[in-house]
């Protein structure tokens, strides 16, 4: 078995309980809340789904040192990312991690050196290249089908709804360009896995309902590699009269043709397709099973460690340029 | 009658020629050819199709100088445009000019000081104001259907085709900015006119197609008044198959709604509506019937002087940006 601990439920943590029912050789041998009072909702709505019931420590150190798991999953308090990683990948305990993986440029450089003194294997929780619609917009581009991009854009918009405390402290989440724009960046960087070369943004928290420093507007813009740039623009404006919670989008232009994400479908114009029918659709791996599935050696190669490393390290000097005003060169 | 003279059809001067039917009170009283060879397809199209048979003269001036008109309609080669311009403005004659208006800042402040002085009338042709589908997203945001816009987002991308000589050079044509990209910015201006603050930008002239200097892709940002910001993206990657010449996007959130126009269409998300019903348009006169209209003292006021000015600035800060590498402060 592989042993598994989920500590918070803070962000993505729910991508590990929905892969469950594929994956019979993985136990949850326990989990823990990351901050008093954190519901963990999903999780434990899923081990009720699911007939678990694994026991609850008060804190994730106790947890890891009592357990020993193969598997921390980390999903605390963004501002606890960094800190939470290390202590496992010390441990030798591999770490599905939600993003960003640290808040600072230190704290990342702290995280990427933990990453490569340990033998256990860290990933950030990029969950859009498992989405089915991004990864057919892969494979169609690396089968060539808009031969070589030149430009590409991105869009992360979601509801602001009701939010736990900790986002209107930047010190706790880190800001709307790590928390949800990095997915933004991962899009670009999966369909583009090139160097960034110079990054300018912009955020604000005007307008942000009273959440305090929460920012509620991003955009930043990327030039990369072969004169190559990218935008992308993320909200939590998105009215809750719409019919998702997010709106999610990339498009790539490129030499032979031009490849679109929207509403979780593809949209092809090359020489074969007009961009009037979607392109039917193809299923990676979830994303915790392909963690496991590269733990056990056969993994897919969509994620890895370098590029969680240099997402987290593109959302934070994005942040940086925002912050400033100023263009900076990565 | 309103005497109109045609200079040249390198760019939008079709726009004169399709508003004619419904202008009884204007005639064109001569055209020219803006450079040895010109085309001038669809003006002369136009003609046909309505029975017109105005006299061509070998060039502007001699034109001009010859029938002292009412307007003069500027599209030579972009290069061309300021100083066209500026010689009809010193007549009096007022100018219906293709953007943007100059090539350089100073060639700008020049024909800023040439409209100034006169008293004769200059409208850039930002026709993206008169499109039904940006109009009525311009009356709806002005309702206050969507709030105070936060955060916009704008697309132009154009097939390359096949484009006159002068577009494999720089000098002449200005670059990809100040001609695609510029519409963007205008529809960002548009909806929401308050000053920008700083712009990033970048293009490339790869995958150019073997057109010398002309870039194909680029992109800008810009910061706003009150914590707003922007991006536009521009390209010739639209491949030959797809449904239409040009894919023109506009996206702007707001504290209470998100507003969309894409393929012509315009989708709304707020209180009272979930997106999923494009709104009814509303139709605006036509740009050049508007341009008619101000002169007759009944104009529209959806264009103006000092909008079409700040256009070609900012598409030429733009420029100067991506040329730089660094973000300017405007």
């Amino acid at each position: 078995m592989i042993r598994v601990c989920i500590a918070g439920n803070s962000g993505h943590a729910a991508t590990v309980t929905r892969a469950l029912p594929g994956l019979p050789q993985v136990e949850i041998c326990g989990w823990c809340r990351a901050w008093p009072g954190e519901p963990m909702t999903e999780v434990l709505e899923d081990f009720e789904k699911l007939g678990l019931t694994p026991p609850e420590y008060p804190d994730y150190l106790t947890m890891i040192d009592t357990l020993s798991p193969d598997v921390l999953v980390v999903d605390g308090l963004f501002c606890d990312h960094e800190e939470m990683t290390c202590q496992a990948l010390a441990r030798g305990i591999h770490v599905y991690c939600d993003k960003p993986l640290a808040l600072t440029l230190t704290g990342l450089d702290r995280v990427r050196e933990a990453a490569q003194s340990s033998t256990a294997l860290l990933w950030a929780m990029q969950t859009a290249r498992f989405d089915p619609w991004f990864y057919t917009a892969k494979q169609l581009i690396d089968a060539g089908e808009i031969g070589e991009i030149r430009l590409l854009t991105a869009q992360k918009s979601y509801r602001l709804g009701q939010r736990a405390p900790f986002f209107r402290d930047r010190a706790q989440h880190g800001g709307l360009i790590p928390w949800v724009a990095i997915h933004g960046i991962d899009f670009i960087r999966y369909l583009y896995p090139h160097a960034a070369k110079t990054i300018f943004a912009h955020h604000s928290t005007m307008a942000n309902q009273g959440y305090g420093d929460l920012e509620v507007t991003a955009q930043l813009m990327m030039t990369l590699e072969n004169g190559v740039s990218a935008q992308v623009s993320a909200d939590y404006l998105r009215p809750a009269n719409a019919a998702t919670h997010g709106d999610d989008r990339v498009r790539a232009a490129g030499t032979h043709g031009v490849i679109e994400v929207r509403d979780d479908t593809v949209y092809l114009i090359n020489e074969h397709n007009d961009g009037s029918t979607p392109v039917p659709l193809q299923y990676p791996p979830a994303i915790f099973e392909d963690f496991i599935a590269t733990l056990e050696g056969h993994g897919s190669g969509l994620l890895d460690l370098a590029e969680s490393l240099e997402d987290s390290r593109l959302a934070l000097l994005a942040r940086d340029a925002a912050d400033s005003g100023c263009a900076i060169s990565v």
